[in-house]
């Protein structure tokens, strides 16, 4: 059962292990509040995670140890149980899909971990590691739904309550619902005033939906960027917890998240996951009731794969009107680019890209396209610049 | 004159100002040293240069203060004098060239400051400062050849020599030189077995040049992606303080400071900019004699445009082979970008953009080009592609 002395203990076990995270005060997330972040993204291993699974294994008795223990995951949960696992001297194996990205792969063996490559999908490296664990009696490391594991995480809370006296709300993201479960009891256990929101991904809202009707429900899929917490089912533990001490589960939108990612990048200069990203995600696009408040946003982890940073980040810009995709019609004569070009240097706007098209079936026989891929400072400039180019004739698509 | 005296007091006064910036273990920068940030990309502004500016201005007369202060930068300058001054409580006045970055103006003026755009370039902005002061009375804040404002950024080194007793080595970035300047003298005197490597970037070598040479030389240009510390000339004060308190000072090219941004990001989930990498780069790539040793890089700042962060990966993934560009010619017939994209596919490449040419002095009439945008895992799987690719008879242009 979770107790607040089973935190208060896994807080001293995890004392000279893990990094005790500053809180980091991030006054432009939102002007109506006061937001500090705290910053799990620079946690060992790039997440939580490890809190609870070395917590976890530090439980095991000596014989349980000695086997060793095995888990299944693509992400963060892999290279927590990796790190956790080594640090106490035991062995781990850890399951993962064959289409696995390599870096996560890499990571994770690079923390210590056998890797145990399943052809098929994560439901399949799941089943095999409970084969594998029902074959050698590896212990099997839950990512959520287990005390211990909750009792790691929720170290965070009393982290917090220390760093910031004066706290009114949390905002912690939510996937199987570990990570909240343990914040939250502990919260509601020093200070039942402190609010704590949790924040899923809208394509993946398994917990919102199950506390709302009152039971345990189960997503026939899950699409979102925030692949941390893209989770089908909450666990019968986490469901329990949240349903008790979580004052109100919000949503967000990929496109919320993205945003913000962009913004921790760019203001704190840190790099946020997806999953990282959605507790401050909600307090930008003001989805809690926090003005006026102090507000703690958690920020879970960045262990985001740099090539889908890149589309983030280019999402992100075309958003706010910082880089700008143009069509523009023109006859196929000598000179045309010429002009177009030089309207779009005058206004201060500049080409990182042009394609030309020259067949296509909506296009006058002499007719062309050229897509620019233009940097702008805002929508007002990209705006000026295709006012600029009709007034010369140009014809512009949307 | 510089003194630690002063030094100790600038830390007095910033103390309540000021971050005090955690050291973070980076293990992972060189497995032959044990590296530690000094992450100055997280203080205020997003860089080290409010702790001079504020110092400076803080020690200024009631006279003086009542006039205000102006500066010259479009960079992390501008904002340091602009946050200190605001905090300060008095006047202050940028001078930014026009063609300044949209968003180094606005964090600027979020800042406090008064914006002052000047038509032309640094120099000139420079000059329409000196005009300023000279008719208005404002005091004009040097960048770095002050000696208040080098005691300001060595308040760093009171930092480091605390939060890790055993330092054997620091690695500084270097422009004009107020930061390593100093740092240097703080760490000199308090314990001189300690190593001071400054890092210039190798397309604006201006103090490297001058201490070796031993009379402060100017550059005729300077060309670097570490914009910060693009310095045609060091200081007189700090020209002084280098030759005599730095150990070393070494050069590192652009690519190895986009490789060391790229590192930082992914592992350390920390944004540098440009010259707050070099310091890393440098220990990264073995420019200084680190082995076995433990190592402080400094962080120096984080303000990095997005869009050229976004060149940075891009450039970074193709260095490290995790993406790749192909130039594939096809005989002008259906079938043959299938063909091509069944093998990437087989291979687990992911086509992320694909541009056909078919006009081209150097093709057969009836033949064409493919240029494909991969995402690969390293070189040896770019490799594989290729290899699959002219096997089964498609020629590929390097």
């Amino acid at each position: 059962m979770l107790t607040l002395d089973k935190i208060y203990h896994a807080s001293y076990v995890l004392k000279d292990v893990i990094r005790r995270t500053e809180l980091i005060h991030a006054p432009n997330i939102n002007s109506k509040c006061n937001v500090f972040l705290k910053p799990e993204n620079l946690q060992l291993t790039g997440s939580f995670k490890v809190r609870g699974s070395y917590y976890k294994i530090s439980q095991l008795s000596e014989e349980e140890k000695a086997k060793g223990v095995i888990a299944c995951s693509a992400g963060n949960h892999a290279q927590g149980v990796a790190l956790a696992a080594t640090k106490n001297g035991i062995k781990s194996i850890i399951c993962l899909p064959d289409g696995a990205p390599i870096s996560k792969i890499e990571a994770t063996k690079n923390y210590g971990a056998e890797i145990c490559l399943v052809e098929g999908v994560y439901d399949d490296a799941y089943n095999r590691a409970l084969e594998l664990r029902d074959k050698h009696g590896y212990t099997f490391i839950h990512p959520f739904d287990d005390v211990d594991v909750i009792a790691g995480q929720g170290t965070i809370a009393l982290e917090l309550v220390e760093q910031k006296k004066d706290i009114d709300a949390v905002i912690v993201p939510i996937g199987g619902g570990g990570l909240i479960s343990g914040i939250a009891f502990a919260i509601k256990s020093l200070n039942p005033n402190i609010k704590v929101y949790g924040v899923q991904s809208a394509g993946a809202p398994s917990m919102k939906n199950s506390v709302e009707h009152k039971k345990i429900e189960r997503l026939a899929g899950v699409s979102t960027i925030a692949d941390g917490i893209a989770v089908k089912q909450p666990g019968e533990n986490t469901f329990d917890l949240c349903s008790k001490y979580v004052d109100d589960i919000v949503t967000v939108t990929d496109d919320e998240v993205s945003s913000a990612i962009l913004s921790m990048l760019e203001k704190q200069k840190l790099i946020a996951e997806g999953a990282g990203a959605v507790a401050v995600a909600a307090a930008m696009f003001d989805k809690v009731p926090i003005e006026g408040k102090n507000v703690v946003c958690l920020v879970s982890g960045g262990n985001i794969d740099v090539n889908i940073l890149d589309r983030v980040i280019k999402r992100g810009l075309f958003k706010a009107g910082r880089a700008a995709l143009l069509k523009v019609e023109l006859l196929d004569k000598p000179g045309q680019l010429l002009q177009v070009s030089r309207i779009i240097a005058e206004l201060g706007g500049n080409v990182i890209g042009v394609h030309h098209e020259r067949t296509n079936a909506n296009t006058e026989i002499n007719g062309c396209f050229i897509r620019i891929n233009l940097e702008t400072r805002d929508f007002e400039h990209t705006n000026k610049i295709k006012d600029a180019l009709k007034k010369a004739g140009f014809k512009i698509w949307d």
